[in-house]
């Protein structure tokens, strides 16, 4: 089992496109600087004690609170929000930081197995053991890591699926235990690995892998200023003026037939490609074609299921 | 495991027969064009470069969105509402105005496989390489595709069925995946293949296959005056005058009893052989006649959740 | 696997017995006759060509419309109501007036096999081979066959259910596939094999199998014309007068307490045979007796779902 | 597989006890005079013949009617009313009358099977099969069958389950099939093999098997005439009055609280032995405790779905 | 299959503690003399021939209906309430009144074995292959059986579940089959085996075993008389007055908050040893703290579904 | 199968961190002693003789009702309400006084297997023999247990999940015979281990288990006494100050928006490592932001199906 099986390629960062996509990521600063600094402290275990000793003169229990909790975070939201795009770009901010590098794993969507007895526990414990086994190769002498580990797990609803419903196949409650265990090694080792999951369907988790989660990151759609800011930068070196912008971010928002809004995705892969597609060959894009063009786009339905998840799932802490 | 087991007969294009077919779609143009654009520029990339260049002195960085999308395109829509007819025969025009030829390859109900272990995924990643490498050999070196490749998967929504429904059987759910992968690798290596996936049941396909999806085409039945195109088309030669035609558009559509109109292929596959063998042997077909013989015909009934896709499920983006 | 396992006994029609039972269906002439021209013109497709350049002067695109459908014909209504007894005997009428033998193959219901892994592919890919095998044998050199196949599936919804369904078992859907694909080469190959698929469940069937056939033929339980007819030939001899033939009609339509008369079956399975129970030993059948027999038995309850069936399934097309 | 593992021990009628039995079934002298009677036809099919002749000078059409169907009898209603023991006693008569052996085989739940794949079909096969070798080696040289059969398969749903149900199981479905074909090869050889389903979930059955029935017998729970002549057997050489025995049989049948008569079962198997015990050892049973003792004990609950049964289910004819 | 894996082990009575436990049980005197009765005459049929002639001068028809039962007895009810302590100890007072030894066979919950294919069928069948060998050993020349046999099927539903429910596992349905074949067999050799289930979920029990048991026991939870003799037995030697035991009854009853009393166990199980803790070391129990503790114990909710079974389930005969 | 699969590490107690966090559970008085008192009697049952011989002069029979429970105690409530962290610390109060070593047994949820048929039941057999084994090394000659053992089993209902459920995995059920049949002997031989069942699905564990339970313990989230408790324990060393504190218990609790507070780990986990994170690293926590980052943490949402739990399914018997 080699790690193209169990992952993604891996991504070292920093990295110029990194850098791009973290930048283009508007509106949410406190979870951009709530998991870099999560991460830091991560890598460098020893920057928290010396704040301590700054301004306490000695080690506060509640360190031991901080350092015994499962570096794992939750980002949770509607499809398109930006959770997965702030999950593979924000490691670069700290692989900037902290001038050490950052490796990406994600989590293959192969690590999910074909479904044969015992094969979905194997493959995730293997993908953790491949993790931990990078990090204990960097180690220096000092408790100071050589680089920091970002462990994503995309669509983790698939994979961590609640064992509460009782329809549930035996091998998947077997994943979902084997991903527990993972979590806790980390955490009992603690190890410089953050975990992240994204997933949009934050009520199917199973409830004993939430409750690890140190916080639960909520997405939503874009509001206007955060969808002029994203127009903004996909337009950019054509003709549209900010007027114009204004008006495709009105066009895209909510309206008077729909309760939902344009997501980040809606915006880069539909809008600003489409107006491209519309325009070419003849000739520039134009303001008035571009927003009778957006007109013509509905934005991608709201996930079933989501209205629970905003009514009581997330929480920022 | 040979082509005739994972793709139904390659069709090379241009073919006269696609030609003929082709311009007997009335009433789709925005999507014909879109799709034919759409796959000119993945066969010659070139194009939108000397396009930006052209109009703006320097590469946009909205071209970068462009063509970091997946090539998906989802068509969907009632029964014999035009979806696998269009899909068959747009890569003909794109073979006519490119002078390259273009391969149509529809993913066989084989794919699918009979349900053992692994079959699903092994088949699906074998037809996904298949196409790979048969782009990968005409390649010339400035980049330019020697040809065009359009993927067909028709009913996608059997194949892309979403992994959101709780019982969903495991082996279903890894074909899914490796469905995911399989586009998502045609993206990253940015290969001239257009992916096109027709489903009736768009809502029951996996949200992350949709997602990707760089439009979704809505389609509906005919209206009064494609109707009228198509009769005009079936009926040509014999003695029906364009008033009996009209009056079988009218007899055909919706009416007091039902709320749904003949499909395309409720007129072509029909309602006009079973004019023919009304008249044999004894004459001719008369217009009379063939309006009588219309009323006794029922249009197919709409597909169950239907009503829903139209609703909100489709994109013009 | 020999012809035993997967179909029932061939029957070589013409054959007497056929004729009767063909002569013994009342009210069903239109849907006898076009069912005999159908498969006519599949036996001997010169005889449209003939038509059309006597009346045309020339081929009709129509024509190819009518050749390019798979010949398959669903017969649905309710049980009882004559499918099986039509599509197993309307063969004899092609058969007297092609003047060539007509094979009638009734699938069997081993083909539906024993839910081994890819077992009911497997039969029905079989089965389907061996009618196209069949058919190969018999052609002449100028294009006429030299008979003509009838490949009749009973209880179709069973082999054909709709894929819809989300728990149905993978197995199925397979068979479904394997089904679909046997129709899809004999439409290919123009193969003078008419298939006829009988249901109570029309709205069970898949969507894919539905859309393929030619046209559906809506049965139902006999009015009270048909009821005389069935009820005048079934007791032939006896001495019941043609009043007391009327009165048996009307004891086995609608009335007060049920909204259902008797089927075809419940007339000559279960009426008539019991009326000769009833009347053995002692004596020959009399009227009186006849009509409080009729009265004591409860016509068959109609099949569930039916009237969904009957609401808009159907098309005489 | 020898015969013990597909039916219990076979009984060879006449007998004594089935005698005793017959004689105390009360009130179900239709179904018990019809029973007879179709099976004395099926051991002597000339009987019908000569009726024929006798009274109408030839052979009716009608006897074809009569022959061609199966014979096929399903015995329906709620637990503890008399099916099962007028389903093993007939034949006695049967024997009795035609002056032959009759030989009871009752199918043994063992014909279920395990759930192994294809040993459902293998067992029911071989059971007819069994049946059909009986026949065969009794009948001598002109047409007139040695010995009667009787081919009793108690709870019949269980096997002969609708194959509607969207979630059968594939073993079980295959079960069904193989039911079907040994009816059908019975009937189609016109062998004297009656066969006798009892069930009470009617509803439950497979439409194929169903209709196939020749008959169908609704049997209810026994009215206050007939519970009298229940107890009046099953406590004679007590000293309980006839006025007592009336009391009893007030008891035990509706009443203010509930709308469910006793069952024959509960009567006889209940009441009955329970007053004994009562009784037991101190004194004789006497009537006024006889009625405190009926009525301390409840009558079974009516079956779930035996109202729908009753309400459309089941057949006189 | 050595006797610990299928039972549990075998208790031979008499024995001083389950004297203990069935002069304990308070307010069953009906069932326990049933159950002794019924058991005694399994030992020795005789006593019953005797009686008859001595009343009637000779054999009533009845004790055929008698001896014809199955000795299956279903002891239905609310946990808690007394079921399997009275089917584990009158098989004491059996032993007493006969003046033989009676050995209690209780079947583990090993004999529902781990769900390979043909498992439990083998196990149960072997469960009763066993107690039929324990009995046959033990006759006399006589007809009087050396020993009683109590067989004690606890939580008997999940065994002798209902083969209604659609869903029910084939494995599942087979262990039901073969529980009612030794049930049968038990019956027609007429062993002195009194076979014991007791359950509570009367409901879930499949209809076919039900309708085989000569009664059905409804258990409840206790009276306040009950609960009074419940609690001055165990608080047997403490200082607690009769004043004080009243006041716990009342406690432990039915409420303005709760509509269920204590049952049994809750008594013993929980209250009792409970009030034992509190005291302990410090000194005696006293009544007034008794009725604290008592207070902040909850009864064990009824058992879903009970109501069902309550309503309409059990038969005192 | 060695220990590291079985059980996570086993805890030798005392010991300090168990200490640390015994110490720390605010308002759960009650359950400690209960706990405590159960297992040091376990240990050492000499002591409630000497306590019945002192206060009564003899054994009082309630101490044979005491002895004779499954020493099975449930945990139920909400997550984070401190259940588990009550489970893993009381044991070190009974090494303190009892002046033995208790040994902590931590099922793994390695103990569920993989889905294997026969697994689960297997290496739960094999856990229970486990800790049987390590207990029979340590008695003394005179009664007394060398040690205590605490057995935990962690999210017990996915483990003792009910049978009730109809669709419920053989394998599971197989499971739960074998955790019920691993209690019962500890019970019959009176072994010094206590049993700790910790769920938040008190509805979901099997009826067979739940009613072996000496007590079933109900958890809630605390109450603002408690929460003060915890923050100001959480928050020693920094300055908040104890009106802060206050105030920050107010913000974590119940509020016009919200019915729940936030729960145990809500505020150790979550609360205080997040303004640890916060005020790092410009400066140290203050009190106002403090309860800024409060009002922005929403408390974990109470588990489904709690509600009902806490209606009815809790005891402090």
């Amino acid at each position: 089992m080699n790690p193209v099986d169990l992952f993604e390629q891996v991504v070292h960062l920093p990295d110029p496109k990194a850098q791009t996509d973290y930048d283009r990521l508007v509106g949410l600063d406190d979870y951009k600087e709530r998991l870099v600094k999560e991460t830091l402290l991560l890598v460098d275990p020893g920057l928290l004690t010396e704040w301590s000793r700054k301004h306490y003169r000695n080690l506060l229990p509640a360190l031991d609170y901080f350092a015994a909790r499962p570096p794992l975070f939750v980002l949770a939201g509607d499809v398109g929000t930006g959770k997965t795009a702030l999950a593979r770009s924000f490691g670069n901010e700290v692989a900037r930081r902290a001038k050490v590098q950052v490796h990406l794993y994600t989590m293959s969507l192969n690590a999910r197995g074909s479904g044969a007895v015992g094969e979905m526990t194997r493959l995730i414990s293997g993908a953790f053991r491949q993790v931990r086994d990078a990090v204990a190769k960097s180690r220096d002498g000092h408790g100071r890591a050589g680089r920091g580990i970002i462990l994503l797990i995309d669509e983790a609803d698939a994979l961590a699926q609640s064992r509460e419903a009782a329809q549930m196949h035996h091998e998947d409650r077997a994943g979902v235990n084997s991903l527990i265990r993972g979590v806790d090694e980390i955490a009992a080792e603690r190890l410089p690995i953050a975990i992240i999951m994204c997933t949009n369907r934050l009520d199917a988790m199973d409830p004993a892998v939430r409750r690890r989660a140190a916080a639960v990151f909520e997405f939503h759609r874009p509001n206007r200023q955060q969808r002029i800011a994203v127009l903004r930068a996909g337009l950019h070196g054509t003709n549209i003026t900010d007027r114009e912008i204004e008006a495709l971010a009105d066009t895209s928002g909510e309206s008077a037939e729909r309760s939902h809004s344009f997501t980040y995705s809606d915006l880069t892969q539909r809008l600003i490609p489409t107006l491209i597609l519309d325009a070419f060959p003849e000739g520039p894009v134009t303001g008035a074609r571009a927003i009778e063009v957006a007109k013509s786009i509905k934005p991608t339905p709201p996930f079933r299921g989501q209205r629970e998840a905003s009514a009581h799932g997330g929480s920022h802490g």
